[in-house]
């Protein structure tokens, strides 16, 4: 072993332990306090393990999915979250979190950063039938639990059904099966009044 | 899609958010507040995808790994969190456990609540090398934590270098070369008067 390398893994591993500070607009399911990213990509990674036979593609690579949604909210340790419907911030989001990405991913041995960094990136195009699958979840998360906590993630906003289909549309193509639930909650939500 | 499978499957994800508010007797790595069940796993998820080159296993099924790691604490949602050093709680923890896993994989389409039941034993029984590794990130990581808090998830009990090896001791043989690097963290936490 060399010693170095393993010193380096462990700061990482030391460093990342920040992310359950960083804390999202939606709320855990018993309407208590918000939800933070580990809590988050934890529940992500669950829900790929559950709903995987959804995924259109039947070869889908799930250890790669579980991977991207174990990581890809670790540059928000410097990035900070940024709500999905919020315009403003969202417009330099992308080079905020490309030098997060490169500190937080660069306390790893360089061939393990450059991995992590590459299947970051996979996640960020979604492009392949992976990151889809893994974008789907991270949309279908936060909509379940303001299903659960009457919208409370989005109290201080004005959600509408334009909004939500936006972000979810993408499921009808990685997993139909799956978009035709998400469609029936979306419907629900809005006869609640949740979305506009 | 058989609409009852997916209502079964979302009842499932939305019951296991409880996990979120069990709450562990090791702080958080910032020493602000104690940490919960749904951290402690994505971390573990996520040392096991950094980490895995330890072990000494090269064949290792690394996705059964990460699979154990996500669902190994869903039964303390009915059972409560055992601290590892509690004799009196822990005599009875096999059978609240089993219950709790009965219930809460119960929740699911029957095929999947018995595989997850399943790993969940697997995980339990520490036999399989998936399982030892496994269980290597999960006395690590609290270890890790204490070291970083000086012992603050240790502060009402006193904690001795042959608690700690004992419950390390099987890193000695699932990955030789992490056990080494756990050697010296104990070394230094017995220096710092953290272990006794």
């Amino acid at each position: 072993m060399e010693d170095r390398r393993i010193k380096k893994q462990i700061a990482f591993i030391m460093e990342v332990d920040k992310i359950k500070q960083i804390f999202r607009q939606n709320y855990i399911m018993d309407n208590s306090r918000r939800e933070n990213d580990a809590e988050h990509s934890w529940h992500l990674a669950l829900m790929a393990m559950i709903l995987r036979e959804y995924a259109k593609n039947d070869d889908l690579d799930i250890l790669k999915v579980i991977k991207m949604v174990i990581i890809h909210d670790l540059v928000e340790i410097d990035a900070g979250d940024t709500f999905a419907f919020d315009k403003k911030k969202n417009a330099d989001k992308r080079e905020r979190e490309e030098k997060a990405a490169k500190r937080i991913f660069g306390l790893l041995p360089k061939d393990q950063g450059e991995e992590m960094i590459e299947l970051w990136h996979e996640f960020e195009s979604m492009k392949s039938d992976e990151a889809k699958f893994a974008a789907s979840l991270d949309r279908l998360q936060p909509l379940i639990n303001n299903y659960k906590t009457e919208a409370a993630g989005w109290k201080n906003h004005v959600i509408t059904k334009k909004d939500i289909e936006k972000r979810n549309r993408h499921t009808s193509e990685s997993a139909p099966e799956l978009w035709k639930y998400i469609e029936k909650i979306i419907e629900e939500m809005i006869e609640k009044g949740y979305i506009i």
